[in-house]
């Protein structure tokens, strides 16, 4: 028994809750600077001319962020084997720095591979938002090793 | 004049191509410490002992250095506003250190607001491959300014 999870071990109940701390302005910048170069990612002065009011984080920093805790605490303790893509992903409002997030990730859809014994496919939809505001949804696919493809 | 491109400078040839430098193995483990600690991510050794037989970047890696030439060189020129979300997104087999990526960002959808006069929307597709092999295609919807909205 090692504890990590097989593709069986996902039920039609799994849940996941998560947060995200708030982002500094200084953390929305220095992502933007190295992946997302808007303006209304990199300085505050322009951002508030834009229909965003202030400064934003980049959307794929909240992809990244609200990604993480679910990885480090259910993924990395499974057998995940990557993930053919993403379904859906929407940005439902900007992130501001200041604002943490709450958010969870169920399982949507589960399927064993028809080709090969060894794995099947979850999808996970992720949600987050700031207070009651949805920010940020996510429902992409994982392959998980079954207990045989594990074993 | 100021050179920066509107909703109505982008017409049905646009087309944008970029090349992606190939990422050492410190790189892929950098990033997947902070954002995607799977072990394929994080441990050569470890990596060996799954299907994709090696260290592979992130697929949020290989997503965000996908997006930055793009953005650079032509978002950053423009008066994109955000993004509601992604429509599609596709890994199509890992992206391995060592080798570079080459890549094509055309318009596959382009539609003036119906509600509002200063913007539209355009529906960009992204596609990413290392040699003859695709990697990374992603399909997203890019908020831009009309004239009316940037003057």
């Amino acid at each position: 028994m090692t504890g990590i999870k097989c593709f069986e071990d996902f039920d039609d109940d799994f849940a996941y809750a998560f947060e995200v701390p708030a982002l500094t302005p200084a953390q929305v910048i220095d992502f933007a600077e190295q992946y997302d170069p808007q303006r209304f990612h990199l300085d505050a002065a322009e951002a508030a001319k834009t229909h965003f009011g202030g400064l934003v984080a980049s959307g794929f920093q909240t992809q990244l962020l609200c990604f993480n805790p679910f990885c480090r605490d259910v993924l990395v303790h499974s057998h995940a084997v990557g993930a053919p893509g993403i379904d859906s992903l929407k940005w439902h409002r900007p992130w501001f720095p200041g604002e943490s997030l709450t958010g969870s990730v169920t399982l949507v859809h589960r399927a064993a591979s028809t080709r090969r014994a060894d794995r099947g496919y979850l999808g996970f939809l992720l949600e987050a938002a700031a207070g009651e505001a949805p920010v940020f949804s996510m429902r992409w696919t994982v392959i998980m090793l079954t207990r045989e493809g594990a074993g």
